[in-house]
């Protein structure tokens, strides 16, 4: 009877992310949803990214938090459109929260989408937004065991973002090893380690992006 | 129609923390519920609290993951009871699966049980398990604005423990403003800084629950 109940939500929430779907390619817009534990670095790739795509591709934001618009504050600065979804007490997005924010923005005029997650490595991997790519930012301090313990998000993940990798002189975190353990769950992922503080690594993961949504 | 299934879940989850409730008294165990978001310290924090505890308090525990017994093998070498629950999928743990875990642990020789929650700081602030506090360890490199976006996880936390303070110096994040603001949500919290790593801070913790366990 339980596993009726959620079957038919998840088939709900597929059939609205085909919408989605068909509303980004309609108007040709690439979107990625952006996946990490809280504090992992979200807010801070997604203002790196727009800085680098400035007068290259024109970016559009749907900011994803349980309550608060202090993300879409910071993005807004940026002046890009930006849409905030505050859950209420939801856990992740999912592909009707999505469609609601998309009657906000200007998706004839919008290139490219990105879309932060709730943070949380559990239950956003199980919702599908109707996006292109799931990108997961897997932070240093979390730990290179990370995908022992989620191993749903890191396999549905199309590129993992390793970021704050400044602080690596100060942890026990392998890079090489992390990537190994990723890449034995999930074959097809994308390994880029970047530094959203200093800004290493976000250049090689910029023209990456760039290169998808020009594809 | 969905509020009431939510309702009705919640209503028998705490019906069977409160069996639990019973069974700790009974047994006079003191219980503790660590919640965190992946990453954050859960697991150094409990083997650092059981070393500081060996020979002063007889301590089980309860390791709550997705998946893997990485964890309760970590902590099986400390010489403790560890029962280990793999919630197959589930965001958090549950009264029922805390029920069915406490049959594998010999509670009349158990006087603190530390049970360690799903890393997330969503879902497992909904779900009591019967526990005596709820602890929320919260670690410096996820940023000092955490309780904004998750305020419902800082509104229930008994205490908090701010992990990780020997990376202060490579981050922005300031510890007292951290603080008033966590106290702004709630006004009952004991805060404690400390770090798993150097140990700083960690007695102070330590001699703190030991008090509380004595009561």
């Amino acid at each position: 009877m339980e596993i009726k109940v959620v079957k038919d939500i998840m088939g709900a929430n597929d059939q609205i992310a085909q919408k989605n779907r068909q509303l980004f390619d309609k108007n040709k817009v690439f979107v990625v949803n952006v996946m990490a534990s809280p504090g992992a670095g979200k807010t801070s790739l997604i203002l790196e990214t727009i800085k680098r795509l400035k007068g290259r591709v024109k970016v559009g934001v749907v900011e994803g938090d349980i309550s608060s618009s202090l993300d879409a504050e910071a993005i807004s600065k940026e002046g890009v459109p930006v849409v905030q979804i505050n859950t209420g007490g939801e856990c992740h997005l999912d592909a009707s929260m999505t469609s609601t924010a998309l009657d906000s923005l200007p998706l004839g005029d919008i290139e490219l989408l990105l879309i932060e997650n709730v943070g949380n490595l559990v239950c956003p991997a199980e919702f599908n937004l109707g996006e292109d790519w799931k990108i997961l930012i897997s932070s240093t301090p979390e730990g290179d065991d990370k995908p022992f313990k989620y191993p749903l998000m890191f396999h549905e993940a199309d590129v993992v973002l390793v970021n704050k990798i400044d602080l690596l002189p100060y942890l026990k975190f392998d890079v090489d090893a992390f990537s190994k353990t990723i890449k034995g769950i999930n074959q097809k992922v994308k390994v880029f380690p970047l530094s959203c503080t200093t800004g290493e690594g976000v250049d090689q993961w910029v023209d990456w992006l760039l290169g998808q949504v020009r594809g």
